[in-house]
């Protein structure tokens, strides 16, 4: 079967670096915990000192609580069938949800216990949020809340997603300015309300240097980094935590094909440009101590349910014997990490995940 | 959270269909359980008289074993380091396994028990199996494997993927009368080992109607369908039987936009090609007795991991409120079912699966 590797002391350079560049920038650290979705991961930020963290469903924030966190944001819409279950878990620690639509404050009335919110601010990505020009949603929003005793404006969430479809550096820094821009206005013009601005996907929290205004950052995937994260200039290739290990299961001499167990149950079906092609993997070369890429650069090219092909593999055919296990570096790590369901570590160790 | 409904009439209409078109052509029936990887659903193929299986795995084959069934057939190059669970799984039930390259036969020669195999043939489809062009290859396996009393040469097995690519019907024709072609030849070069014919894609068994020479189909998909196999038209979109339910958790009215908790961990990132843009489903409207397409064609637009996005629905729009359930045909049932673990029927039963 296809093992995902985590390579722990990566994965502590990561949080570290991380952690430090919160600590330089005076921000708060809200980690989110969707990519790893592992108490044993998480339980490694509290070694920085991390005491709150963002989950992306009410599933996530009761498995965390149960594992001691005492502060989690649900950056995630409500749906208004859960509120039973946010006043459930809102019984064990403070949590903190997402608002952008006054649509969902009458379905709150009935909360038992003090819930803090955001607005989630819309600065361009198009997927949730109240669009930056609207402060007037805004102050809908916070009006209509008010009638709720239970529920407490707390400032702005702010999760500027179009970085990852930035094409180049200077696109990007773009995107993040504006969302800095949009933030801090908001904040002056809600001042009254001392809103605290919540930020930062991985792109931009790995890369930028301006964070003025912003109180607390909220990245997730820079714990394990991937193909994607690197190809778009988040990380170096040698800050990937995670890898897969498949089982190379047959060989094909005519055009040098390699076909592992391997696919889009364990990978996903994400992908990532390499050479003008989709590639759903990097081949990299293990040790020991952890790994680099696979010289000559090598790819997974295409996968279907279970198998996984490289084609024209060249040299590295005649390396290869069935029954070697073959190492990759994943696309998009939240996506292989949900699929595999657990992580083993370079020294063997089985890390649980929400799944398991 | 997302749940993934089941139409069992649906389901069992679609057995039904494909278990007479078999009877039809005299062919005998062995499903492959991949797509549902579901012991209730393995065991409602008994009820049309199916006493074998074809797995993609040797975890699907103990599972299933574990469930009664005695005839199963791993379609899956062979992990040399799984000869010990393959003795273990033929301790139980007949076992039958692919090979397609001499290497494996080594990792063979400590096996217990008798098993059958069948030599992979590559028709055109470039994954697995000897190029049916190669028969000199064909010949050395088999001549390797006589050495190892404990092996048995079956005969042939062949899935002719690249159905799936297929542009339209006159391809995939050319693709099916060609794997016929490959496969007759031979089994009449072969005659002498009495080969028996194991073939057979959803698509090519949905759509084609001369099976000479076949003895076995092994389709796996058309027991839920899906858009994709509805896109290359192997399928009425009456006959997908699985649909996402979604609850609606956010609405923005400028752009007529609708956010649904249903993402990448639940539909996973397959698309299909509708009106020229990728989809990641179809919108239905869902009755007590089942479901049709909701009028005016509506899609899922984008997914990210949690989120799933409709862009300018109109007049759906206003017809929709926070927490409604929205439901959806998926792009890839098999990938689908294998991300969300479980199913519930129209009468609400759930349905467990290999991972429950």
């Amino acid at each position: 079967m296809p093992t995902l590797l985590l390579d722990k002391e990566r994965c502590l350079r990561n949080i570290e670096k991380m952690a430090g560049k919160a600590d330089h920038h005076r921000l708060s650290f809200r980690p989110h915990c969707k990519t790893h979705q592992s108490a044993t991961v998480g339980s490694w930020f509290r070694e920085f000192g991390i005491s709150r963290i963002t989950v992306s469903s009410f599933r996530m924030a009761e498995y965390f609580a149960g594992s001691g966190w005492r502060d989690i944001l649900v950056a995630f819409p409500l749906n208004p069938k859960k509120s039973g279950t946010l006043d459930r878990i809102a019984d064990k620690c403070n949590i903190s949800i997402l608002v952008d639509n006054p649509e969902i404050l009458p379905f709150l009335i009935s909360i038992r216990h003090r819930v803090k919110f955001y607005i989630d601010i819309d600065t361009g990505y198009g997927r949730t949020g109240v669009k930056a020009e609207h402060p007037e949603q805004v102050e809908e929003i916070i009006r209509l809340s008010g009638k709720n005793k239970n529920l407490e404006f707390a400032g702005f969430y702010c999760h500027a997603g179009h970085s990852y479809r930035a094409k180049n550096a200077e696109e990007r820094s773009a995107i993040h300015a504006k969302a800095i821009g949009d933030l801090n206005r908001l904040k002056e013009q809600f001042r009254n309300h001392s809103p605290r601005i919540l930020y930062g996907d991985t792109p931009n929290c790995s890369t930028q240097a301006d964070f003025d205004g912003i109180d607390e950052i909220t990245p997730g995937n820079f714990v394990f980094y991937d193909l994607f994260q690197h190809s778009i200039g988040s990380c170096g290739l040698e800050e990937i935590a995670v890898a897969m290990a498949c089982p190379l299961v047959s060989r094909y001499p005519e055009n040098k094909r390699l076909v592992i167990h391997g696919g889009a149950v364990h990978f996903s079906k994400e992908t990532v440009e390499r050479n003008g092609r989709p590639v759903y993997g990097q081949l990299i070369l293990k040790s020991a101590k952890g790994w680099e890429p696979y010289p000559g650069e090598h790819y997974l090219d295409s996968i279907s349910q279970e198998h996984g092909v490289m084609e024209n593999t060249g040299v590295l055919f005649d390396r290869t014997g069935i029954g070697d296990q073959l190492y990759f570096l994943p696309v998009h790590s939240c996506l292989t990490a949900n699929l595999m369901k657990e992580y083993v570590t370079l020294d063997g160790e089985i890390i649980d995940t929400i799944h398991t």
